[in-house]
């Protein structure tokens, strides 16, 4: 038994559908543990198929939970038609937001008797949710990076340029066993630090510049994530100053979260703090988001969503400061939403560095 | 002027279509030269918009050609609605093979006046046919891939594991200013090489194993791709024959590759050595794909596809033979199809490396 397709099967219920054919590959691998990068999961009401090409024939019988694994070759939902794994399905939910029009298209066409129904969201709150054994998972993965950090801090230093260290940290975090990074790292060195997605450049870095490092590892296919600002040589009191604004707002919206609560919650805490030192109009973004099989899933820590944030949820609280053509300050912690509080997996100091 | 925005209005014209809404970003960047990560294009038969949100205002107005900017704040399709951006336009052309179903319905309901109409392979051709300049781009990635093949030659040895070497890969890379790497790398030594998309483990690499190297970094947003497969010390006679038939069917496909010829053709003039050599049924996939602003881009070169390749398509030739449970020989090249014949733009050796 795998109580996930029950779960499955309980939003079809919701949605007066009978079944649902699952393509988004973090949710297909939720649901049934398949880990390689085509397949098809198809859920009905007494059973479970999942449909992949001929590479991943062998992995697919070694991972896939509670589904029956059907290998026909590259045309999957021709596969799905022609085996007939939705007989009997009148309505069936397909992820909307996340399969291409034409995709649609193909399923209606290929089966024309079924009512598809393309939905949003449809897993989104339940993968954020995660277990225990999920959030060990999360918690080993930034466990990784959180050594990274602590392994690249001896490189930094003036005259290093922000791409070797880019290059330094992923070459930590493969070697430590991630199978990848969660995104491309960010360092961003003095007034580039002022764009929030700054990518490295061949720029060096110079004393008395902040330097802003985001970035996390993907461990066992869940991901990590984290930022620090810290500084080479003494930054000054006005960049001190910013730096202990961002880290008082960070700290708001971690006493501030919990389950329950809503992420526009936790964003008011931290802009609260910020718009306070008269520094609003320079925190362009949203506090954070959710982190897990996806470097970004639901649900989003920001001022415009209501959703109530669920228990399990593994989300960044990361407020930013940026001065235009000046420097840029961001602080972000991973944490693990509980009843009545939040759990931090993030273990670096938070301290400003001054390196 | 701009002339692939001309290019586009063609492209509407051919589908009795107003205007043009490009979402996919790939495409995106082809278009306009934009390399952030969140952007909508608006072509009419007088105007280009693009739209992008405030993170990369400042990176818009330097990059994009062509067409005016505006940074209306994160919800681009209700700034396309309100600013009025499409008025006049009846039917608008969608890329329905990139964008998720909600969000087609999403601008059908922002804009209720306009007949959307989401296509497949819209601008697939035309981003295939590569400029010189663009060629000269892809040749420049695939220069600091053949750079890092020779750099790690010398950790290839006994009691590496596959995780180390794919590291080191990827650092030499990054080391070289690629920003990325174009996938992550696949280091698959003696019966895990039999697995065409295995990932790197800690297994070490052992006496008398080959080991499948297939990797590609991504310089200044052009993606490189190359396979090679080495020997760690003698791998025997069957290993090397088996060798010599991919590495002949490869040759075989390349002396067939030019432009005005099908996928078809080049996967058969490869597919008929190895059938010949009694190995038909362990060459399970297709021989090679488009390489570009993507890793993988269109055209497909298969025995399923009848596309007639068009010159200045920079595309891999990757025949494999795959041994379940004693070893796999892969041999990839990235070339460029030309009127009469192809360029072949990887350098390193194809000779078996006895390591």
């Amino acid at each position: 038994m795998n109580p996930r397709l029950d779960l499955i099967r309980r939003r079809c219920a919701d949605l007066d559908a009978d079944a649902a054919l699952l393509t988004f590959l973090p949710h297909v691998r939720w649901a049934v543990g398949f880990t390689g990068s085509n397949g098809v999961l198809v859920v009905t009401p007494d059973e479970a198929h999942f449909v992949t090409d001929g590479r991943y024939a062998t992995q697919a019988e070694a991972e896939v939970q509670g589904a029956e694994v059907h290998v026909p070759g590259y045309r999957l939902f021709e596969h799905v038609a022609e085996a007939e794994l939705l007989a009997g399905a009148e309505t069936v939910l397909l992820q909307g937001d996340h399969l291409p029009f034409t995709e649609v298209e193909r399923l209606r066409q290929l089966l024309q008797e079924v009512r598809f129904l393309p939905v949003g969201g449809l897993l989104d709150e339940d993968v954020a949710a995660k277990t225990e054994e999920e959030i060990a998972r999360v918690r080993a993965a930034q466990a990784v990076t959180d050594e990274v950090f602590a392994a690249i801090l001896p490189f930094i230093g003036p005259g290093v340029s922000e791409r070797d260290l880019a290059a330094e940290i992923v070459y930590q975090h493969l070697k430590r066993g991630c199978e990848r990074m969660a995104f491309e790292p960010i360092v961003a060195s003095g007034l580039r630090g002022a764009l929030p997605h700054a990518r490295p450049t061949t720029k060096t870095l110079r004393p008395g510049e902040l330097v802003v490092l985001d970035f996390g590892g993907v461990l066992d296919g869940y991901c990590a994530d984290m930022t620090r600002t810290v500084a080479v040589g003494d930054p000054g009191e006005e960049a001190r100053g910013v730096y202990q604004v961002v880290l008082d707002a960070q700290q708001a919206a971690l006493d501030a979260a919990a389950a329950g609560r809503t992420g526009r919650d936790l964003d008011q805490a931290a802009r609260q703090v910020i718009e306070a030192a008269g520094l609003g109009e320079h925190f362009p973004h949203s506090l954070g988001h959710g982190v897990g099989l996806e470097a970004h899933e639901w649900p989003r820590l920001s001022s415009r969503v209501e959703d109530t944030l669920p228990a399990g949820a593994t989300v960044t609280v990361e407020p930013g400061v940026y001065l235009p053509e000046r420097f840029g300050v961001r602080i972000e912690d991973l944490v693990v939403l509980r009843e009545g509080g939040c759990e931090n997996l993030t273990a670096s100091t938070k301290e400003l560095l001054v390196l």
